[in-house]
């Protein structure tokens, strides 16, 4: 089969690969109909990891069922799924509490909970920018779709993004009628202010400088702050009548910088640690890094962030983080899909045949204007 | 009346004041019968805040209600009451959400929600170290105690720390059967560790250097952790087979320190990060203060503290952070005590009459060994 | 002033009545803009209930403050404001822990948790349709309103329907993408549908005959089932692929009939253990009494409702009940309104002068076509 | 191997039967060590079911696995492992969200969720009053135990009673610091008595009449309250003050009777009505059936229980109900056992081999005084 492989910083080269088959009896195997590039493969691409070269990419995984092992007897071939990111075994104690971000038993990795497809440090899988992906314990891991092609684009947003976003509500401590500020206008921050819509929120802002991604998030009935048009710290407290809002989702990560493209990776936390009144909640789903050799100081090589975390605790905030279990918000993401009260698609910009994924990470990684989220349809 | 009163750095005097009397119709006045000295008084005693001169300190106050404005129709003259620190209208939107410390309407000062008695930044109230207090919207902030003198010594821990660390163990996400470990062997983080076990914990685990606090919290039926003999993390992975704790107190604050009296504000926060399981969750009630002009390193002066949050974000833990609403607890760890299944004044090490209080205060600063609590009997 | 005043089954009449006053320092007295009449209204004009002759009607008032007692210091003479239906002293432990619909204070009667205005058995408060409403514990209980005339007819729906309505969708247990039943499309259920597409239902089902509820319904963007065409179950079940929802709501009552005039109190409650999948909720906010002398059979008339009970344990099932904490949800219902999310008002479909209150009352018992929701307008 | 057999109303009988084996690659075969016998196999022995003659009984069961699929990947054979009464496949829409207690594909009985080992309705299992039990999904269902055979009766008691007694105490909404009412000393009743108390409540009540179960109440820490000494309601109104207890949990079910052995089905919800204080929850354990041929009424054939729903309505109470979803809870369990703060093996009256098993379904039965709760140890 031919895959997306990663052969050092910058580059991805399409290969040939031996097809993937049932090594166990709990496994399937799946022939993709869509996977995505996220943002978080750019991390790897600009040689920011430590993935091994030869490691094909792609975690934003859906297609149809091609073969099942004799474990299998829920998922059948021929179904129509999607592939959650995380591989998850379904039974570890992290698991069973429905924390299937941190699986304790798929990721052999030293000092790591969690596991995931084409991915650094989350265990030795093959991605799925490919024409076929290997799914350990396929009962547990796959979500079953209506059969056909309606909803494509819609639904291969259910392996990441669109649960990336709404864990990012979630961990926010969102209650219905809350004013929503997301810093983070790529895939995942969209996401994020789609959902606090669908969840009733009063207001959802968004932040970031982008016009694409604003335009995005208008159409997602949210409202656009531009950063580069004046603090988004006081556009949020002019917005809100000084009290600033009642819930933060951080969407950008480590790599936060100020519009000039110097890295600040305590900027977008301390802007949300202004911005949510007191006793609010942040969530945080961009990736921050235990050590970060590439970074700019001397603390953030470290992981260490020196953010206002004095404000933090005076203000009584809390904060959840992490991946996101996927698992547990699919099924409804997929049934809001199918209700027609989600359309997540909306934010494609981009639809390419595997061959030409190098063009495709090129752009997305130049944060291209209107590159906004490329899928690839093998 | 007496009262005792804040004369500058390491200065506390005994002096003569007016009696205050109900200034409102909402208003009662309240004879002292305990009060006590609080850890965070220190940050005070010690010039660490910004605290005006003159101001009557004591915020840990139980008595006998002495007089009631024409509007309190709930608390009656006579009736036993414990005083919560946190001063609160009872009517404004984080009141009515159950956020009591940080109410919108009691503490005019700028920028601050949430008000306490004799409190650097909490507003222009007088404490309770004194004769005679002031309370505010008494029906709001009076919880009733059996009349007579019962109890004392557990019913002034529900004033601040019995339901401050009890806040702690709420805001880490606690559920019954995990393994907690509480950082700081203090009055705050004694509290947490008996809540801790009163609410079913599997385990839990405090981590301090002073034997008297050890044995205390042994007595509470934690397992004590002796950090001068030897890195914490490491005691506390090996007693849980590497897997770490499910959910961590910080009970410390910003003066941590390493035991040789360098402060690391960063240390607990690391510490904590390590020792929590992926998932698990942190509860922050010991301070950290937005400005602190008197810390040793820049960034911790301005309120930025470079904890390990790389690792915070990969392990997806979370944390909650601020003052006790102390009302949201009070209730219900009264009727613990009444039944005997709570005996927070265990920890009571000395009872002064006010005019001893001085030294009480150098005593308890000093952090001398046995000045574990100290009350004043006015 | 001028009053709306039970005078017997089937007999109000408007009467003069002295204008009410300040009588202790924490009471308002409301000047209403308008007031409507209730549902629940009914059963006493009906004679289904023990209100007593000469009692002033009307619980859901909205209007403006004339005049404030000297301990309240949150509402000022001139606030707009919402009252809600539940008068509640905002201290006492139900009050505290959000249950403002089971104060303990606010209501003498034997054996009864909560109070209201112009209601049977809530204690002795005068209700709002009239021209002025004494409001005990003014700061705890009024809502605040923006200054002006804007959305006062959905402002009006603050004081019961929409917080009753959302509440049936709450002690429902209802987590977004859920698909809800609800039964009965007067003002409450149709609030209840509201309130479920507002929060991110994949799909909300509502139950009635009536042709205009049907629509109104619908306009609210929920699917309409019609059970006088046939079998509410056998409806519900298909249109779900035979799994059942998620969620039911009943708002219907005690005097549940089968479309025929034939009272079956368990009717609704057999509908609905039938329609809700197993482990799945029922939020009941329709109301049953503890004994109805007017009920057709023996074990009515002592409250007891011989329902499939035995189902319902079998299906792991679970069910809230009661009248509404309006507190607890209507700054929350305000802000979605001011936002433009949710518009409670179109369910209005008559707005009258005081002195036509009567002939109101006429059609709405008499369940006319078109009277939803009738507007007084004093 | 040997088995308990059913071989019609009030007998049962030691028999021959194959050797269980591995059928799927995710199946196990567990030899045990200790089987109970429960409350609600009496319900068939007496024939209150449809249960199949030639069924082997036993659904709480805990052994050794003596052989795995290979499709199981998380247990071993030699693992010492606890088996829930439940059989879940874990990858269901209620399995994933920790409803296993109604797993939507383990039982192709018509409109039953759910599926157990050994039980009437409840799929094709057969049960654990054997010499060997095949378990299907392994990985899924089974719980670790430390190996050896140390607090074996402790352990036995997590394959039903105890996470059924906990999770009664969790449907009622118990919160620390809460008063409880326990109606039925059976396992059951005692296990949610000891949960309660574990769980940090200020008072447990338990009623029943025997006083041998009143004694092993009390020696969990629990206050007996004899219904043959007076009426329960007024007991427990007299021990609160008259306020009533905040939670009550039903651990009796629809055999309920008055004491002269006369069923009232509706007789233990209505006393847990008027001892739960308003706002208060109920959480139900005890059987009740969709239909019960057997009953004493028309309306208890059909299911309907004409218990006080108005009072219940009125009161605002809350209602949890069904089968535990054993594996929500049996981890914790286990540790708190492990960790000596739960001892559920104090209410083991008798043990005994497998072939006395006949004598001990008869004295069981008979509600012998002391036969409390007993094992076998085939």
């Amino acid at each position: 089969m031919k895959a997306v492989v990663y052969r050092g910083p910058h580059t991805v080269a399409v290969e040939e690969r031996p097809d993937p088959t049932v090594q166990s009896p709990t496994d399937a195997v799946v022939r993709l109909t869509t996977t995505n590039i996220c943002g978080s493969d750019l991390h790897m691409y600009e040689g920011r990891t430590s993935v091994e070269e030869g490691k094909v990419l792609g975690h934003e995984n859906t297609g149809v069922v091609e073969a099942v092992g004799d474990g299998v007897d829920r998922i059948r071939v021929g179904d129509r799924v999607s592939v959650p990111f995380n591989i998850a075994c379904g039974t570890c104690r992290n698991c069973q509490t429905g924390w299937t971000s941190f699986c304790l038993r798929a990721n052999p990795t030293e000092g790591m909970d969690g596991a995931a497809y084409g991915y650094a440090n989350m265990g030795p899988y093959d991605g799925g920018q490919a024409e076929f992906l290997r799914v350990p314990w396929a009962d547990v891991n796959l979500l079953t779709l209506p059969p056909g092609t309606e909803h494509e684009n819609d639904f291969t947003m259910l392996s990441d993004v669109f649960p990336t976003g709404w864990h990012g509500v979630e961990l926010s401590g969102f209650q219905v009628g809350d004013r929503v500020a997301v810093f983070g206008g790529g895939p995942v921050g969209l996401m994020a202010a789609h959902s606090a819509v669908i969840r009733g929120a009063s207001e959802v802002f968004l932040v970031d400088k982008e016009p694409d991604r604003l335009r995005l998030a208008e159409g997602f009935g949210a409202t656009a702050v531009d950063f580069s048009a004046g603090d988004p710290v006081q556009q949020l407290l002019e917005a809100t009548g000084g009290r600033g809002v009642d819930r933060g989702v951080e969407a950008v990560g480590y790599q936060a910088h100020d519009g000039t493209g110097e890295e600040h990776p305590e900027l977008v936390l301390d802007n949300l640690t202004q911005v949510v009144r007191a006793t609010g909640g942040i969530g945080v789903v961009g990736v921050y890094m235990p050590s970060d050799p590439g970074a700019s100081s001397d603390l953030a090589k470290e992981g260490r962030i020196p953010w206002q975390y004095g404000t933090f605790f005076t203000k009584g905030q809390s904060m959840g983080t992490g991946q996101a279990p996927v698992k547990r918000y699919n099924r409804q993401l997929r049934d809001l899909i199918i209700a027609g009260k989600a359309n997540p698609g909306a934010i494609v910009s981009h639809e390419l045949p595997l061959d030409q994924e190098v063009e495709g990470y090129q752009h997305f990684d130049a944060r291209d204007e209107g590159w906004t989220k490329v899928l690839l349809k093998p």
